[in-house]
């Protein structure tokens, strides 16, 4: 049996005690020891976790197999270089990078030190987006035409650094990655053709705290994703969440997920409309016969398919992909897409018209 | 006191007829005749009220002062034409016609003959969206960066001619005018700078029911429209209408609107969430800091302007405005600019980019 995986976790903030969470509970790897340069950040370091000095001593750390880089997204860079340097290999936060050429520049000393290199993608096993995934491999709803991906908050600002924009802060950085990391991975196959954003700094200063970005995608799909920080709501009560959905329609249905411990179905309707000469519906606002509502029976429900997936199969996956068991979860390319459509983003959004993107 | 503005019907389908029924309730204003070249559609025509052998009969009678055509797409523009060599006022259903070139050949007639010439928009008087307008107007919610206005249907297909692409057929030409003309008339300064769309035939053979439209305006505001009838939804109660909402949001709250017989609110948060370093929010779905759910109190809820437009008041309008007492509700000036937008929304559409516009 393999020893198990020694792991330094370098930037002990907000994420880096997550990961010593998750960690603690996965078999096959073991948080060696901690590095932060805040060293008011170095509290509640579990019991047997050594406190490097700094990141040098880290990396110098024979025990030490793996690093995590935790940090600001503006230091990914440099960090992966200096782990590669040292011999370790590397899991990083997302977004791997700030931009596609400081990644390609990641990639060439980590190609170069033969060491592996992933990154910290764990929303792929949400269980919203998972049971989004599979209504579309299953093609449950037909032909898809919309895929839309929503996420909105009530209190407009951010934390930490993700506030500032030389930290590589705002909303598309930070959670803009894990939607659109979702979509493209969810059609992995499919072009993403053109691309037409609105991204804006509603509430923050610097950073920005809304965007809708729309993808015309060759396989048929229109895919939305929507993410506002101070976009209110008429949900008088709340989840866990704020408020949270994946909607999907095609020409056989519609599906809708809501929260991150999803709710929702599959909906259909057990007969289309024919051309109908003569039916109407009055309605408060004038007649019409298109929009009406539905008689009794006419929508029916389905559940959706059930999925058991949870953050900590990242690190599961990451012992066998160590391992050579299976292949890692989130692959480079994968994460150079995502950075090279953010930049795409970031130009429509600029110039208000849409960019071609492949 | 004028005598009644003597008026004939060009086409007694489903919206003729409910013209007929609105025009009773409006002093001023008299049906003397209707037309309709289907004599099966030339039933429940109200007493006293003529019916013509063809249009040219309409059109040479004396006590008719104008003509109110509510034919197919396709044939407003020669109606348009041969009333106003006729002499005849006239009122024209929407989409005023088909192109902006059609248009353009009959404003020329129309102006040679010198008769008066509008379209009937009654979705101005609808009160979800003069609601929405009064709070744009009134700068209820700051700096507005998003304006959404959304209508789903469940049964997919269309009445009449309206599957029908050679007339006029669509949900483009038969919703999406009231739509757009709705925010173009919401902010009539503002230019649309670029367009993004997507028009499908999701159910239908020959016309598109399912488009989502994106303009960016140069006031700052992005709206959208999109509209489907077979986009459907987790209501499981439907007032009279299938799902009908407007989304307003800037960064002093959000407004909706949901239903044609509006219910909907203005929402605020009490405080906004400053850049606070160690909150944190634990969820199922694992961490977040900026998506939770709200503390107790910290949205509150306001109720929304009162307005009292109806339909009528179309017609209201009409009478007044033929006196000379105030202007024409509908310039043919603003629906020949809905109509080039049309024009851009298919081109955007067709070749999955965005348009400029003005």
């Amino acid at each position: 049996m393999a020893k198990d995986i020694g792991i330094a976790i370098i930037g002990f903030g907000f994420m880096g005690h997550e990961h010593s969470k998750l960690i603690a509970k996965v078999d096959g790897i073991k948080l060696i020891g901690v590095a932060d340069r805040d060293e008011t950040q170095l509290v509640n370091v579990p019991d047997g976790v050594k406190v490097y000095s700094d990141n040098e001593a880290a990396m110098a750390d024979p025990e030490v197999d793996v690093v995590l880089i935790v940090v600001n997204n503006n230091q990914h860079k440099d960090l992966v270089i200096q782990a590669a340097l040292a011999g370790k290999d590397i899991i990083c936060e997302k977004p791997v990078a700030m931009t596609v050429t400081e990644l390609d520049k990641m990639i060439k000393v980590v190609e170069e030190c033969g060491v592996k290199f992933t990154v910290h993608h764990q929303r792929r096993l949400d269980q919203d987006f998972r049971i989004t995934k599979e209504i579309f491999e299953q093609k449950l709803l037909g032909d898809v035409y919309l895929l839309k991906n929503s996420l909105y908050g009530f209190n407009g600002n951010m934390h930490d650094w993700h506030v500032y924009k030389s930290e590589g802060g705002g909303m598309l950085y930070d959670w803009g990655v894990h939607l659109i990391d979702q979509i493209l991975w969810m059609m992995p196959e499919a072009k993403v053709k053109t691309v037409f954003a609105d991204l804006r700094n509603v509430i923050n200063f610097e950073v920005d705290d809304y965007f809708k970005i729309l993808m015309r995608l060759d396989n048929g799909v229109t895919a939305e994703i929507e993410l506002g920080t101070y976009l209110l709501t008429d949900k008088q009560e709340h989840d866990k969440w704020f408020e949270r959905h994946w909607l999907m329609s095609g020409n056989k249905g519609t599906s809708f997920l809501d929260g991150f411990e999803p709710k929702g179905k599959i909906v259909r309707t057990t007969k289309l409309l024919k051309n109908v000469k003569d039916e109407r519906t009055m309605t408060a606002a004038g007649p019409t016969r298109s929009f009406g509502p539905p008689s009794a029976g006419t929508l029916v429900y389905e559940d959706v398919p059930t999925v058991n997936t949870t953050h900590a199969d990242y690190f599961k996956n990451y012992v066998k992909a160590y391992h050579g068991e299976e292949e890692f979860l989130v692959k480079i390319s994968e994460t150079r897409r995502v950075l090279a459509l953010m930049e795409v983003i970031r130009l429509s959004a600029e110039t208000g018209k849409s960019v071609d993107f492949e």
